[in-house]
């Protein structure tokens, strides 16, 4: 018996392109009937039997997602991924992923690479440097191109989808809240994220928080490189007088919690640290961290099935009103608060 | 003006495939010549400009390669694939991830897609399921169709290619030398890989190397769900007359740290703790922790290079002799042992 042979066998066989070869097994008027003639020639030699893929060409549907992340380090897109993966794997549906390393350019082509390889609709989180130029016509032009977008945690208003965000500047507050409540008063914010979006709602929030609070202080400390700067946080914990510390990402609360636990200082009772994203680092720091947690895997299915929705809604109008959906946070109150 | 128009508005407003479009304008002897005509005649109308996508399609080249990876949520391969994308990124080139969650079926399945949607070559490490199976002719068809695959880490000598491993086997048996060389005589290991191969390999070492040195002693124990398991571990630390932990895995060393912690034994003084992956786990303990350092990214730097290495390589001979690269791992000392 002969092996069982591709498409793109085929394909390279008779030195044509695979979609060539896919339209001449249909008899596709736009292909000259020599070709046609020459491919089935070829098929029937062969016994080719197509394939799923190849019968979804046809369709121009190919139940794929494009998916774009600004970092993959981060265990917050990552659990993100892993919440869209499970989604739509339910529904049948095939997940790509690209990620852009904070780079516009690279978002940018990655976009239209997607876009070209005719992934049914986009699910994105910007880059760093998408926000800070904000330079947003490669997503524009999805919409006219009626390619559905999800945008997740890094949006932008300008970018008229559908979102899914977190309540990040709420979140902040019900942190200090907690920690005002447990007999906190000199609250110190760390963070690695000033110049992001989300880093700023957390901020902002914070803030007000403590303004809202008489006799309540706040300190904060921005953070460029945490790898380096480890130090820097043991003197700020050490020479300031503070009785808390809300890390505005996972990495500056498991700082503060080893810079603490190497000064002798005990957690919670000499000092409170609520941390951001229920990741690894919070579940094994010890002691384990309180935290907001952002329901990543959750926010990744929810993007998931507006994204499914907008794609099942036959409609071919372009101009749908746009849902952002909020994901509210929770705290998750381990051992480093009272 | 006229809006820039895509090659994709062009195919949908000629009710055509977007290749269809592409090759008319190339004026290619398979498409018809009223199809040819039709094409021209909208392009001119809309000013179209070809993109660099559009005319990578011609050359059969797409400068992308496809990752597949077993899971996201493990840093290993997270570091792994930003090693990958650093590399090829460098060279002009594009990655698309596909995550398997450890399914086989789901492998197959983005294989097949990722090759019919015509990447350049594929990196991969095997699912679990896969490896359980052990069906692997949807790679030893890549070689078929002469698309370099390079595998990593969960790798099968079934499958003719080149491959870039860790050292596992070696990696255990330095920490299991280290840590006989500071004293340690009574060493446990806790793994939650006990089935995968890398697992296998490492616990390999590590009975070696104990059986090689008289008067130490090795206790196993192996963990399903690390989630649910702490208290276990922390019984077991408590129970057996251990001085040591070698974490086959990053998370299993993270929470030997923490039980120990918790039971109040002091680190490294009586018992010393190492691990396998420097990731953030072992990075942000504390103590911080010892580790094998499988040097993640250099490999998958490494595995990049070996693919650009094929893919340039302009001939097309299918028999070529295939390579295995081993990445040598490294003891990185911190303060969880002596």
């Amino acid at each position: 018996m002969r092996k069982k042979v591709t498409l793109k066998q085929l394909a390279k066989e008779l030195n044509l392109s695979i979609s060539t070869v896919s339209k001449s097994l249909k008899n596709d008027s736009e292909i000259s009937q020599k070709t046609i003639n020459r491919v089935h020639e070829l098929a029937n030699f062969y016994n080719y039997k197509p394939n799923a893929l190849a019968v979804s060409l046809k369709s121009n549907k190919t139940n794929t997602i494009g998916v774009l992340l600004p970092e993959i380090l981060n265990h917050f897109y990552a659990k993100v991924l892993y919440g869209i993966e499970q989604e739509a794997s339910k529904n049948g549906y095939k997940i790509v992923t690209c990620i852009t390393n904070e780079s516009y350019e690279k978002e940018v082509e990655y976009v239209e690479m997607l876009n070209y390889s005719s992934v049914d609709g986009f699910i994105l989180a910007l880059s760093k440097e998408t926000q800070m130029l904000n330079k947003l016509d490669h997503l524009k032009e999805l919409k006219r191109d009626n390619v559905p977008l999800i945008m997740f945690d890094r949006v932008s208003n300008e970018v008229e989808c559908d979102k899914v965000i977190v309540d990040d500047k709420n979140a902040s507050k019900t942190a200090i809240q907690h920690l005002i409540k447990t007999g906190c008063k000199n609250i110190a914010v760390i963070s690695t994220i000033f110049d992001l979006s989300v880093g700023r709602l957390r901020l902002e929030g914070a803030r007000e928080e403590v303004s809202a609070n008489e006799g309540v202080t706040l300190i904060e400390l921005p953070v460029k490189n945490i790898e380096t700067e480890e130090g820097e946080i043991e003197s700020f914990i050490k020479n300031n007088k503070i009785d808390a510390v809300l890390g505005l990402d996972e990495t500056a609360a498991a700082v503060a919690i080893n810079m603490s636990n190497k000064l002798g200082y005990k957690i919670p009772e000499k000092i409170s640290v609520i941390g951001f994203t229920d990741g690894i680092l919070s579940k094994h720091s010890y002691p384990k961290l309180t935290t907001v947690s952002q329901h990543a895997q959750d926010l990744g299915a929810k993007a998931a099935q507006m994204l499914l929705d907008r794609l099942s809604n036959t409609s071919s109008e372009n101009n749908y009103k746009t849902n952002t959906e909020v994901i509210n946070t929770s705290l998750i109150l381990r051992d480093s608060t009272n």
